[in-house]
């Protein structure tokens, strides 16, 4: 009798009609024999509206109270879930963050998981109960309920199946899996059987919303064996896992891209030691994400220092960067709100030359404009005009003729 | 340094901004120089949209399960109460009904509370928090959570007033405070300043739905003054206690009333020992609760029995008593779902005799006929007409002066 994880996202348990659908899923693995645990999110925009309701009540919410509201939303669709099961006659149970063991730190909003003691968890299972786990919370030394934040529920089922020692961790979502491209850009666009988690981290970090690059990190760490496939129908979905057949047609494996970037210059900056911390620094402790930085090779020890950022947080990082850019002398402050990247990723780039110049050709065919190039030893990222993305995934997509099967 | 409880129930709390309004009724208990625990109903109709959820999954939802989904009505309001005490600037900590230590049996959707632990409320007072406490709901002994039923959160509020040793339960609620009949129906009701733990038993008991008698008990047993008092404005409320002023000039305190009235009658019944129980028990079994028995005298050793039921429960027991009458050889059953009841209740009423008799004249006197009759040493109950019920409170409340200051 194998051990599955299964994880349902808030789209999957919008309603009651799909939370029905869910049980019946959820069944069916049980009917094949299985032990299973399953982890959801809230139903749809439930953890919207609590954020909402919180902004009423208070410009600022303290992070412990919103915590304990958002976790509200997994407890409602966990127990919707427990109900469902049990109309049809199956034996099942909720379990909060808390009582399924989810030990965090008490980074309210955004807690790391320091351990899971799974004893609750185990006990249903031998009592013959399938185990509904309320995604996204866990709960702090002190005993309060955190929230994991980004990722959350995904986090959540990695981790049970880590500490479970489950044979699987499947991601049910509104997608049939991980693709080339993400199909409603490019039509031709086809779903990966398989993919390694360096290329998932890569893709999820880089723009494919599929799955967050947080639970794929655990799962690589751990090598849990991760499922990624639809909540709506039976198509197999996208395995990804440490051993990806070896020498694969294409060295390139699919093109991430991500509409959401703004870019900040600081310009005719004096290149001397300390400038960069004195800016990231500040940046930093005011919670903004930093993506990519470029500086250029400096003339007459006077450089420029370019950096992205997502777009909501902009104007909060043009706040900190302006005063210092003033105090350490630099001439100018620029931005730009309307930016897109694009990236090209897949393993067998690694030690095979020639894909960076490959990928800046398709562009160039098409007349779009690279403002920043930025790599890893598996990616090649550039950030472009945002109104050309979809332009440049299909081209990109076509160049690395991705819709071929592999 | 006093410590006080208050409870605010779902209509003080509906939305952002009487949640705002109950914040600023907080901080002035505290401004006060009080320690203050508030306990909190769901806001509005939660509780109502979240059982109608559970029914969209399930024709019975589990009530382990459901117990939960309804914990999370609290969760919600506490935490926004929380939020808002803090954007005014004051330290406030939500608790969950298992963090604020109380301790209940596993009766899912009607649990009792076994003890409260208080010690964690205790500490976030030590640390000058105002501590909100979600009501309604308590964790068992195997850690799950579970709900006390109705009157749930008044029985929270007076529970920790309790372990506490608070000075005062303040119950906040959308009604001034306890009235000598409903005020929408007299005009003329006139608010009373205090009342004593057994006639606020025998109202809540008997109709005035401003307080669940459950929490009166508890209230009484443990000897807490209780203040009935409006969320929406200052003026004093009533309080409910033991010393309450000898020789008040009248010796019936207030009407109480109820349309929630059904009437089995059990025709025929030969009249032998056992006959009682053999209704009463698969009753009870059912889980119908019976309120006024009235079995007539017999003659030639057959009877009649009539109860009477909450009109919801009317089918429910209709079908449990039906085949039993069928069995026992009773001639038939017949039912009348159109009834009310209206009481008169004081504890100066014990020791005078009269009462009765001009309650039954005033009721004569417009024409209103008394189907059944009970009493206790401070109350007189009637059931009467459904359509008649107004009158006859209107006539009740005049008969006995009530309009008249004390």
């Amino acid at each position: 009798m194998a051990l599955i994880v299964q994880k349902y996202g808030g789209t999957s348990v919008a309603d009651a009609e799909k939370i029905k659908n869910v049980a019946r899923r959820v069944a069916q693995a049980r009917d094949a024999g299985n032990q299973v645990v399953v982890v959801v999110s809230a139903m749809g925009d439930t953890t919207d509206e609590l954020v909402k309701l919180a902004y009423q009540v208070s410009g600022q919410p303290d992070r412990r109270e919103l915590d304990v509201l958002l976790s509200t939303g997994e407890a409602v669709s966990s127990t919707l879930l427990a109900m469902a099961l049990h109309s049809m006659g199956y034996p099942a149970i909720s379990l909060s963050g808390a009582q399924a063991g989810i030990k965090t730190d008490t980074a309210y909003s955004r807690a790391r998981i320091m351990k899971i003691d799974p004893k609750r968890v185990v006990r249903e299972l031998d009592k013959s109960n399938i185990v509904i786990v309320a995604g996204f919370q866990g709960v702090s030394e002190g005993e309060d309920v955190t929230t994991l934040g980004r990722g959350g529920s995904d986090t959540t089922a990695v981790a049970l199946a880590v500490s479970l020692g489950a044979e699987e961790c499947r991601i049910y979502t509104d997608v049939e899996g991980v693709h080339t491209a993400d199909p409603r850009l490019v039509p031709e666009a086809r779903k990966l059987a398989e993919i390694s988690y360096d290329e998932m981290l890569e893709m999820a970090t880089y723009g494919a919303r599929v799955m967050h690059p947080r639970a794929v990190e655990l799962g690589e760490l751990f090598n849990v064996p991760i499922t990624v496939a639809s909540s709506f129908n039976q198509n197999p979905g996208t395995l990804i896992h440490g051993e990806v057949s070896m020498e694969v047609r294409n060295k390139v494996r699919s093109v991430a891209h991500d509409p959401d970037v703004a870019k900040i210059t600081v310009v005719g900056v004096p290149d001397h030691p300390g400038i960069a911390a004195s800016i990231f620094v500040p940046l930093a402790e005011a919670g903004i994400s930093v993506d990519t930085i470029v500086q250029n090779a400096s003339i007459e020890r006077i450089t420029d220092l370019t950096f992205t950022v997502a777009k909501s947080q902009l104007n909060g990082a043009m706040a900190v960067v302006e005063p210092i850019a003033g105090s350490i002398g630099a001439r100018e402050c620029l931005s730009d709100a309307k930016l897109g990247k694009v990236s090209v990723i897949g393993t067998g780039m690694q030690n095979a030359p020639g894909y960076a110049a490959r990928m800046f050709r398709a562009l160039s065919e098409k007349n779009i404009n690279i403002q920043l190039i930025s790599t890893s030893e598996i990616r090649i990222t550039c950030i472009i005009d945002e109104a050309r993305v979809k332009d440049a995934v299909r081209a990109l997509h076509r160049a690395f003729e991705l819709e071929i099967n592999e």
